[in-house]
């Protein structure tokens, strides 16, 4: 008999958020391209930290959000990354273990400290972040857990993972794990940045080894080097089982063989924060998805979340998600 | 010629506030006094922790809050308080020096972590709080910067400062040192809870060392011990130069030898967390007062302010309170 603990494992960066707002006059002075996620060693990220006003603090970390929101939405969900045994490590395990989530990685005892984020909210909602990686460069293959991974019927990668080098090996055996496990393996490709650093890896691992790809317009559109989402969606049809593409107001399109499915945004009433709005379709979506509901209401379930973490600040979800759900699975 | 660069320092405990939502059940199995501020022990405060949800992390303390509201005002405000050299304690320098406050307190480098206090708000918007004081209890009369406090307009101190023993001697340090250099002293009673555990203490001060008296209805009903609030108020006539007494949803009242202000509580559209309502209280009548604005007009800065922190989660302005101000001191 299989073992099916967990919905959706999630490996990822582990790290703090630090959400301030900013003007852009600020973007410009630093030279901040908006919207993007940059990495930063961290006496770029204390000096960056030191020009910003009064910040709240929120766990965050792509996947990490992801398994989060899954939770929430009342999927059994696990984590697999790496904090500091430091004060911001505690926060961070408190907050996802809080939740239900499976999170058993150790932390690690020397090195940097737990990760961070800084997250700049200009007054046109979008987030700009400065990621400084701290104890996250210490993920190592020795961090997936077999057993955890062969218990899940959705491992969910983030692509910001192929930044670290170790972390990257971490990657590569879980999809490897999953795969010998016949579990379906999951990528999301995080950012057009980053796809724009390792384009060729993630070409290879959509076409090879990823079963559901979640990516935006942009990061669809950096993939292939194409000038418009509809070629993109021409270049991904076929290359992996699923692909759940996201396009802000515009809604969703799960692309799936022959199948398309176009879905409307939910309705939002004003908003606020746009961190974390990719991380929570993901996180519904694969809700929907490890309940056996049809892709087109798994994108739904997925559109709602996402409106709900971006009319407020902070990536996790604040309002009882499970309850807007409710009539959609009816 | 009289140095004076700050028109209010604050003395306070230096603590980051950890806010999460709970039920009322919570607070009903754990035995804990709705809106009250307990303290507790290292491993009660996370035992608790471990029961709670996911949590925001943002600088508190009650005079750091007044003094980072007056900031917020564009007022020159300064702070004395013990953080731990370690993350939090960073987090709490960098949120209160962000707003051009003043902080020079060296941080205890041996000892407990930085204080935290862990706020339960329930659905009616109450906070209840669980403190660890942690650091706070390092703060010693050597910590007391006497340049500093005589060259600030006010002197502000929390009666929560009265909970450590060794604060206490910097509270009184800095009263005398405030005095001798013939600059104002005010204190805010800080909890009814707090003032039951130093009920003496507190009368002798406000009789005899207090210019400004800060206190909600509750708090100066306890430190008479009569059973309303206006016989609380013909006790305090008298006592000291300035009482600004608050009554939430009533407003406020100023009592000022022969004369009694009262004003109406500024408009708030929905009441989510009330957090920090007497420290934004303070802030703001403290500003009007050390703008010498008269005493209505500081109460009325103060009830908006009160009225911007109880809109939403968490103990400090979010919203540019200075423009909302700016018709009252035209």
């Amino acid at each position: 008999m299989v073992d099916t603990r967990f919905d959706v494992i999630g490996v990822g960066n582990a790290i703090v958020d630090i959400l301030v707002q900013a003007e852009d006059a600020l973007l410009n002075t630093e030279g901040l391209i908006k919207g993007a996620m940059a990495l930063v060693d961290a006496d770029t990220a204390a000096a960056l930290y030191a020009k910003v006003g009064p910040a709240v603090k929120c766990s965050g970390g792509s996947a990490a959000n992801t398994i989060a929101g899954l939770a929430e939405l009342g999927g059994a969900g696990a984590f697999i990354g790496k904090v500091h045994a430091d004060q911001l490590g505690k926060v961070f395990r408190h907050d996802i273990k809080s939740l239900g989530v499976g999170f058993e990685t150790a932390p690690a005892t020397d090195g940097p400290p737990t990760a961070t984020c800084l997250i700049l909210v200009t007054p046109d909602a979008e987030r700009t972040m400065q990621t400084y990686l701290g104890a996250c460069v210490q993920l190592s293959p020795a961090d997936i857990a077999e057993e955890d991974i062969s218990a899940a019927q959705v491992t969910y990668l983030e692509g910001y993972l192929w930044d670290p080098d170790e972390a990257k090996a971490a990657f590569r055996k879980a999809a490897k794990v999953a795969h010998e496990s016949s579990r379906q393996v999951s990528l999301s490709l995080s950012d057009p940045f980053c796809v724009d650093r390792h384009r060729e890896g993630f070409l290879n691992l959509v076409s090879s080894h990823v079963d559901i790809l979640f990516a935006n317009e942009e990061e669809i559109i950096s993939l292939y080097q194409v000038a418009s989402f509809d070629e993109a969606l021409q270049n991904v049809r076929g290359q992996c089982a699923i692909a759940a593409l996201t396009r802000g107001a515009k809604g969703s399109v799960i692309v799936a063989g022959d199948d398309v499915h176009v879905i409307d945004a939910a309705p939002v009433r004003a908003i606020v924060d746009t961190t974390g709005a990719g991380d929570a379709f993901a996180a519904g979506f694969l809700y929907g998805h490890t309940q056996n509901q049809d892709l087109a209401t798994s994108a739904r379930i997925g559109n709602i979340a996402a409106a709900e973490v971006i009319s407020h600040m902070g990536a996790r979800s604040e309002a009882n998600l499970k309850a807007q759900i409710v009539s959609l699975l009816a």
